[in-house]
């Protein structure tokens, strides 16, 4: 039933899908593929689409690694000498019009296997959040309406118990911020750890991955036309820096990814092409870059309150 | 002799003296201060000077904290429950011209009592490092040749110890390349570790951090009128995204800081104003961009072959 070739294929298949997609929402842009391999197993396909009519600098990575697990992983998992293959989707896209969100998602899929035992362990893990850089009480419901559909096929739980793990992954602890409206975000799921079969995970997996475009097209139609002026431009610029500030600081993944010699460039594909930095910048009272900071907060209500 | 008022009185004349210094080579831009007290024990006095004539954005920071030893540190070091102080003067000048290199000093003092058994220990840490936008043989020869002789008077051994140190320490290695083209790194000095004693520790230590401005004045009048075009502006925002990587992923006391609840505003000074990345950025062979590169290695000898 589960076979990591089945599920290669599909994400490389998502891939394609939504660079297909997004070339069509896009309207001025394509997407430029580089092909890697890894030394110690494996590759990647890389694509970055530049100053396009919608996507100034966006990323949609596929990847499929194998080789033996750093010892440092074994031991943090209580695993011994062991296998592992890793594969999956990651995207980052950020926008010309200010006032259309930043975007991420990632859906991944995990295995190791022991070398001494034949033991074998699995999991996915994935995520989707919204990074508006301007934020009022509506900007979260669409994404989270969307993204409690696809939880709430899976299992009753699924929503909230992930949205808060978004709320906690997705904060920029040093602002007190959070990064942004959230989203979902998960890991280790198994059939051990949550009761569902293989199937019913894999059905998860794929509806999360699914949901990307029409969550992001939603989005960009809604703001993509709205005029801006340098002070939104501005914002933008200083709202991209507490990215970076997110992904270089806290992000598991960029960490892990650059502490052990993953390809730099496919992981830095998540910088914004341009980031500002001020002082103690505080935007004046009243105004909409004041009202944005207010919504940056954990364990709000997004689909109800808006 | 080891009093740490005198330290910390010494600390704050010296952010003194560097900021007129600096008022006075900027010749037209002045340091806003501010002023924070931190709920723990102890305070700073952080100043910022913003679009001056050679100052892009920069900062000279001082601070002087106190207060229990933080359960992590103490374990890491071996200490029973200590209360400590900690008090130093850093800097980062991120300059407007890209001929102009990036500057950092840090230099500080630390010192810890166990509660139980009034055990105390100090140390002095510090550095130097230039960040030249471009790069050449010559680039790094003045600051080398002006830190060995402030090493050199304390102890033979100083200046190729620190400098290995800096070359390690000062290092992005996941881009496979150092910042720039070092100077000196040092940390955990006192009496017991190096054979010298408090009052040479504190003279080197006080010499380093008189160095800082003419090593700052000989690079930045070599060439503040230097002509620079929009290519060499967009180079300078690319190499400031590296400096950005460096703080943000590797350099541990903005990480310890950022993890530790210390003042964000003014740890992220060290940020520029702005920094660019792009997909796979590769600068034309020949250029002085891709000569730049040639030279962000470890272990060059700045002063011999320049």
């Amino acid at each position: 039933m589960r076979n990591k070739e089945t599920i290669t294929d599909w994400f490389k298949n998502l891939q394609d899908e939504i660079c297909l997609s997004l070339e069509k929402l896009d309207g001025a842009s394509k997407f430029k593929e580089d092909n890697w391999t890894r030394q110690e197993g494996g590759g990647g396909r890389s694509r970055v689409i530049l100053n396009g009519g919608l996507i100034e600098k966006g990323g949609v990575n596929f990847s499929a690694v194998h080789g033996t697990l750093p010892e440092k992983i074994q031991k943090a998992l209580g695993f011994s000498e062991s296998t592992f293959y890793a594969t999956g989707v990651s995207i980052v896209l950020h926008p010309k019009n200010p006032w259309v969100p930043i975007i991420h998602m990632n859906v991944r899929y995990f295995e190791t296997e022991s070398i001494n035992n034949n033991q074998s362990t699995y999991w996915f893990g994935g995520g989707i959040d919204l990074t508006p850089h301007y934020v009022d009480s509506s900007s979260g419901q669409f994404i989270h309406q969307s993204l409690k559909r696809v939880c709430d096929d899976a299992s009753p739980d699924y929503y909230p118990r992930f949205k808060k793990w978004a709320d906690d992954y997705f904060y920029i602890k040093h602002r007190n911020e959070t990064r942004g409206v959230g989203g979902i975000f998960y890991d280790h799921l198994n059939e051990k750890k949550e009761g569902l079969s293989f199937a019913q995970l894999w059905s998860f997996q794929q509806n999360v991955g699914q949901s990307f475009i029409p969550i992001y097209t939603h989005y960009a139609n809604q703001s993509r036309d709205k005029a801006y002026t340098d002070e939104n431009l501005h914002w933008q610029k200083m709202r991209r820096g507490r990215y970076v500030e997110f992904n270089l600081v806290w992000d598991r993944g960029t960490k892990f990814g650059l502490d052990t010699n993953g390809r730099t460039e496919s992981i830095l594909m998540s910088m914004p092409p341009q980031a500002n930095w001020e002082y103690d910048h505080q935007p004046a009272e009243g105004t909409a870059e004041a009202e944005s900071l207010k919504w940056l907060k954990k364990d709000l209500n997004w689909i109800d309150n808006a």
